[in-house]
């Protein structure tokens, strides 16, 4: 037994590759967390008849489920529900319930924007009636937005979502739960699924250890592994069934004892967290230079990081870095604004103006111009200061372009923190 | 006449969503510029029933060109050249020439990488043998790595490239000029391609606008109109036909007629290009509390802003606010740290420590606490000051999660200065 799905994504604006798809990507992890086999991605614009021929096409697949993101919105071009219908062969019928609760989403969208001229309500609240035809049997899924999702049951059932992640994903989560979509799932399997994460490891080290692990462990075929570079570190993800926990508990064996420096998370958890974690119940600033914020927008990311970060300076020009931070003019003459002495005093300065206990600071090279032969670009120096006297001041060569270097940075000092903040206290 | 093309994107990392597909969108640009419409992308894992499948869903839509990409390595799962192979109806053949080349490509690189066993050498070559197979009557083209492309001519042609980017797009400017290809795409549309971004609309009174002038102007059918909402501005993207220029100058003054106000660009440039270049000559410094830092990074994204942005505060405490900005703390306790009063003091603040002519200041209530009647999740007030004594204060409710509440500020506040710069100069 097995459920086997299908997603088309469907968006001119996403075909032509002006948006890139977060749908897609999404869904297949929330499908391979259910344990259900993702088949095919399919993307088109919004072309009733191209829509049209991917829903054919991945029923002829086979599918147990198909699920469509975009489309659902008030205008001409916006056709997924329709063409839903058509295909499953059902009547589009108007929910005047539905439609009551969408014109008042829309009232209350227009009261909070006074700036709307309210002469529009009417031919606003014509053009959202389509988004109240519903086809015939389907369930209706609340708007998180404006526009509703639908389910509609059979073989393959239908799932209709709208095409705005912050829309699509909480609406994903109820949709999943529909009597359809469960007994469309019905036969899969359920895996498990773990994440090891390191850092500062080169990818073909990771390999080499895995070719080494297949040889010496019973029933390593069992595992399916991906490793997945991102954001400067290695993700590996390992799904298996049940029985084969233990063949699981051997490979995390190998790993610890060959790369337990670089392991920093067997539990899913993400450096952000831990940072987050051990920054309870202290003040940290951040003072940035290349990156220019990213690490303060980074840090405070997640709700309730007020408790701990105080805030932080961008001292992009040296007068700032001498004016806002009080770093001496003179030292930078001397190393050079991208020099691990100037990162430390860059740091001193948001310890001291911030009242903090704990401070960052970031100056580097991002490039394309500014870099010598001596300092090329992708040249990054750190500093973290902890007021107990822990310190760690590094120097890095971080490759890519401009972009890459700067998110690169941001990484490193919030592994360079996390370390920092895990290491013995000293005396 | 046109031409139509569908691209099959392969690979299992791809279809699960660990790996992000670029070469979807890279060849989708491609294929508009040249006038190709491009019908449906499809994606699927490293099986070949999978891959043939999609394959033949494309051909049976009348495509003139199929496009692969992945699957052409050493591997037992790199199956893509077989599976057209199969799919066209032709046979592998071995091309002997092309495996030395293979061959003498390996051999340089194992000559460049010391830590390389020699003794794998015989077991690599027979590997890549398969990669020297090659569809009867096929052009290859040659390895931009280790890995050949093809080009099969037919209806459709299937051009099949390497999945790396850095492989595919220098390989697909060879491939694309071969006699197959030219063939299949003779019947291609020149296209104009305009964008409209407007900010401050809602999308449905752009859907009202766009159904008005369907009406209104003749030809209006020649126009393909595609609205997208992105980060909180309307990107409308229109193609058309040369002989259609008039139709969519019509489009263009009713657009103007009743969305004056909003549309900021119309010649495809962003909101970032048109601030960076105000900016020109001046020397900002930003301060914030709720963006933390978003604003400052993105004003510092692209190469050259050193020139212009001298840094920027981010007082996410109230402390820091007094201390680091010199804001007044009894301003705070009199109207709230999310108060025009205090975003006005940030940007003074701001303006005197950076030693700045222009300043921008963010402060807001991101959630998902700190909420109040009054000011409710969402509440946002901006500040930008000129020293010439142009001014903009604005208090605005933005809707979404913490991460879109962020986000939007920014682009709020990239937008109030614009509009800033851009107004009459006092006297």
């Amino acid at each position: 037994m097995s459920a086997r799905a299908g997603i088309v994504v469907t968006g001119t604006e996403v075909l032509s590759g002006r948006v890139q798809d977060r749908n897609g990507p999404w869904l297949a992890d929330r499908l391979l967390e259910l344990g259900i086999e993702l088949g095919h991605i399919t993307i088109c614009g919004d072309r009733p008849a191209d829509i049209e021929a991917q829903l054919r096409f991945l029923a002829a697949q086979g599918v147990d489920l198909i699920i469509t993101s975009g489309g659902l919105g008030p205008t001409a071009d916006d056709m997924t529900v329709e063409v839903v219908a058509r295909f499953c062969g059902r009547e589009l019928l108007l929910d005047v319930e539905l439609e009551n609760r969408i014109a008042n989403i829309l009232k209350s969208l227009m009261a909070r924007n006074p700036g709307f001229d309210p002469g529009n309500f009417d031919s606003i609240r014509v053009a959202n009636r389509k988004q109240a035809m519903i086809p015939a049997g389907a369930q209706v899924l609340d708007p998180v937005g404006t526009a509703p999702g639908v389910v509609v049951p059979g073989k393959p059932a239908v799932m209709v979502l709208p095409g705005p992640p912050r829309e699509l994903q909480p609406m994903w989560r109820k949709a999943i739960q529909t009597p359809a979509a469960q007994e469309a799932i019905a036969g899969r399997t359920i895996y498990q699924q773990q994440t090891v994460r390191m850092f500062g490891l080169p990818e073909s080290a990771l390999a080499d250890t895995l070719r080494g692990a297949e040889g010496a462990i019973d029933g390593f075929d069992a595992l399916e592994i991906t490793t997945c570079l991102r954001r400067g570190e290695i993700e590996m993800v390992t799904r298996y069934e049940p029985d084969a926990t233990d063949v699981y508990a051997r490979l995390t064996e190998v790993l610890r004892d060959r790369h337990g420096e670089q392991i920093y998370s067997e539990d899913g958890s993400q450096v952000d967290d831990q940072v987050a974690e051990l920054l309870t119940g202290r003040r940290i600033a951040t003072a940035e230079s290349c990156t220019a914020g990213l690490l303060a927008a980074r840090l405070t990311d997640r709700a309730g990081s007020s408790a701990y970060v105080m805030g932080g300076v961008v001292s992009y020009s040296n007068e700032a870095k001498a004016a806002v931070l009080g770093v001496d003019p003179a030292l930078i003459q001397a190393h050079g604004a991208v020099s691990e002495p100037v990162a430390n005093a860059m740091a001193i300065g948001a310890l001291q103006r911030f009242g903090a206990d704990t401070a960052v600071a970031i100056t580097g090279v991002a490039g394309p111009g500014g870099g010598t032969p001596e300092k090329p670009v992708g040249t990054v120096c750190f500093a973290v200061l902890i007021d107990d006297g822990r310190t760690a001041i590094r120097t890095l060569r971080l490759p890519g372009n401009r972009s890459d270097i700067r998110e690169r940075s941001t990484t490193v000092a919030m592994h360079l923190l996390r370390r920092t903040l895990s290491s013995e206290r000293r005396p």
